[in-house]
C-alpha cells in the first residue's frame, strides 16, 4: 500500500506492506488531514521515523477477536459511545495515544500520558497518511451518520481544542483570547465560544478571522492588541511559534491563565520573572477526548468545512506537505 | 540617616534625609535582611534605583492620623491581626506592596497585583536597608512577643513561601519536591512540610540540607535525582537560576505542577513542547500573606535561626552585599 513517510527529515510516498490487524483493529483510511505537527516532525520534532499522520476518518476493516488485552478506552471518562459494538464496515475515528495497558496511568484511565505509549504517526507507530492503519480497538469511536467524512477528519484536532476545557475553568464570565488564526486557533476559539464566554481571536489574516466571526467570536488583528493588555483572564497560545508566549503574557491580567497548545521544534526564551511577579499559570494542553468533539460536529456547533483549503491524492503527499507549509493555507486533506 | 542604595547597578551606603511619615507610617528599622532579589537588583533586575531592602522588623515611630486613605490591608483576607490598634513603640513587620487604593484590584483586596503599586526597595519606593522607612499604615502588622527580632525579620520571605499554598493544592498525599537549598528553598520546604505532605528538598550543599532534615524534610543531593524522574506531583523551583526549570520538568509526573518562586534577571530557554505534551501547569508565586508566616514563627513551626550566617552594621552594607553573594552564605542581616 502507499504511505507518506518521513525518514531523516525527508518526506516521500512509498510502497510498504499493508499492516495486519494482529491483536488490534485494521482501518481502511477514507481521508486523512495534514497537521502542523506533521510539518514539525519533518523538521525534526519528536524524532519520529515512519508513516506520518494522526488525523483520519476510515472504515473498520478487521478487528481482532481477542478482547483480553486489558486496555481501557482513552475516552473512558466520557459519555459511553458503545465501543464494544464496533463491527467491520463501520465508519470510525480514533484516539491517537495507545497506552501500554499495564502502568499506573493506564490503569487509572489516563493512557494519554502513559510513559510507554505509542502515538499514531508521532511516536513509535505508523500513522494515518496511508491506505490502512492499525490502532487498538478501544481507541476507535463510531462516527454519527450526520457527520460527513470531511467533518469527521477534524475530530482529533477538535478534541485537542476541547481539551482546553479539561485544563482551564471557562465560564460565561471569563474573558478569553486565542492567539493564532491558524487551524488550531480557529478550532480553539470556536470550542471556547460554545461555553458562552466572550472569546477574542487574535491573528494576522482577515480572511481566516472571518471564519470565527460567523461563529460569534470577536476578532482582532495582531497589531491592534496594545489597548487590550492585561485585560484577559485566559489566553490560549496557538500560534505555533515562540513569539506567541510573550504576546500572551502581555494580554493576561495578574493571576491569569496562559494555555499553551502548540508544539513545535526548538526552544522558547521566557522571562520567568514575569510569570512569578504577575503570578501567571502556564498550563500545557495537548489532547482531548473524542466524544465531545464528535458531539460538537454532529450538532453543527463548529464550522470546519470553511477550514478546508484543498484535497490531494495520497500519491501526491509530498506536494501536499509543501502546500500545507505555504503561509495562508488551511487544512489540507489526503485521500488514498 | 544612613541607607544602602543602588544607582546604575552600583551599591553604596549614603547619608540621605530621614523620611517624613506624611500620610503613611514611619518605622525605625531594628534589623533588615539581605535577599537574593537585592543582589539581582544590583545586577539590573527590575531597573530599581534607590534604597534597597524589603525584609525588616522595626519599631513604629510615627503614624499619620489620617485614616481616610481608603486602602485595604494586603493581608485583609487573613485572620484579623488588629491592624487598627497599632500605636507608636510597637514592634512591626510590613507587607511590601503598596497599592494605589483606587483600581479594581485594590478595591477587590488584591493590592499585591495593583498595576500602579510601589514595592518596598523594589519598585518606586525606598527600602528597608536604612535607619527609617515609610509604608502605608495598613501594611504593618504587630510582631507577637514570643518572636525575636532575628526571627521576625524572616516574616516577608516566609510569607512568600506560604504563598505557594495559595497557588497549588498540597495535601498530605501530595509528593512535593523543592529544588534549591538556598534561603528561599529552605523556607519553602519547611512551610510545605507543615501541611503533612512528604517534601523532598534537593540541593548541592549537605550543610544546608541538614537544616531541613531536622524539620522532617527529606533531602537529596542534586546529582542523585535521576532515579526520581516523573515521580513528583508538585515541584517548587527555588534555585534562583535558569537551569532549575528543566530539572523541575524532569521530576514532574504528567499533569504535575511546577511552582516558580525565584525571580532573576535574564531569560530562561524553555522547551514549551514538554509543557504541552506532559500537560504541566507552571504556576508563578511571588508574595504571600504575613499573618500565617507570623503564626508559624510564633509556633516555632519553622527554624529560621539556623539560616542566619552573619550580621553586619548597616554602615558596612556594601561588604555585606558582597558576603551575601558568596556561594554558601545564608541570611545576612543588617543592623542600623
Amino acid at each position: 500500500m502507499k504511505a507518506l513517510r518521513c525518514q531523516n527529515q525527508t518526506v516521500s510516498v512509498e510502497d510498504v506492506p499493508r499492516p495486519a490487524a494482529g491483536s488490534e483493529a485494521l482501518v481502511r483510511v477514507i481521508l486523512s488531514g495534514l497537521c502542523n505537527t506533521d510539518l514539525e516532525i519533518a523538521r525534526g520534532y519528536a524524532g519520529f521515523q515512519g508513516t506520518l499522520g494522526h488525523e483520519f476518518v476510515g472504515i473498520l476493516e478487521e478487528v481482532s477477536e481477542d478482547h483480553s488485552s486489558g486496555l481501557t478506552s482513552p475516552d473512558s471518562t466520557g459519555p459511553s459511545l458503545t465501543v464494544g459494538l464496533l463491527t467491520p464496515g463501520q465508519r470510525v475515528v480514533g484516539e491517537i495515544n495507545a497506552g501500554c495497558g499495564h502502568c499506573d496511568l493506564c490503569r487509572s484511565g489516563d493512557s494519554r500520558h502513559c510513559p510507554n505509549r505509542t502515538v499514531l504517526g508521532i511516536v513509535g507507530r505508523d500513522g494515518a497518511h496511508a491506505e490502512f492503519l492499525r490502532l487498538p480497538r478501544v481507541n476507535l469511536l463510531p462516527v454519527p451518520d450526520e457527520v460527513s467524512d470531511e467533518q469527521a477528519v477534524f475530530t482529533e484536532p477538535l478534541a485537542a481544542a476541547c481539551g482546553i476545557l479539561e485544563r482551564a475553568t471557562i465560564t460565561p464570565d471569563t474573558k478569553v483570547a486565542v492567539i493564532g488564526d491558524g487551524k488550531l486557533g480557529l478550532l480553539c476559539a470556536q470550542v471556547l465560544g460554545t461555553t458562552g464566554a466572550v472569546v477574542t481571536l487574535i491573528g494576522r489574516h482577515a480572511n481566516k478571522l472571518q471564519i470565527a466571526q460567523k461563529r460569534n467570536v470577536e476578532t482582532m488583528l495582531s497589531d491592534k492588541t496594545r489597548q487590550r493588555q492585561g485585560e484577559f483572564d485566559v489566553v490560549v497560545e496557538a500560534t505555533g511559534s515562540a513569539g506567541g508566549f510573550d504576546q500572551a503574557l502581555d494580554l493576561l491580567r495578574p493571576r491569569g491563565v496562559l494555555v499553551l497548545k502548540s508544539t513545535f521544534h526548538g526552544g522558547t526564551e521566557v522571562d520567568a520573572a514575569r510569570i512569578v511577579v504577575n503570578e501567571i499559570s502556564v498550563v500545557g494542553s495537548r489532547c482531548g477526548r473524542f466524544a465531545p468533539a464528535l458531539e460538537l460536529l454532529a450538532a453543527r456547533a463548529v464550522d470546519v468545512n470553511s477550514m478546508i483549503s484543498e484535497e490531494f491524492k495520497l500519491a501526491d503527499g509530498v506536494r501536499a506537505m509543501a502546500r500545507a507549509a505555504d503561509s495562508g493555507t488551511m487544512k489540507i486533506l489526503l485521500r488514498p
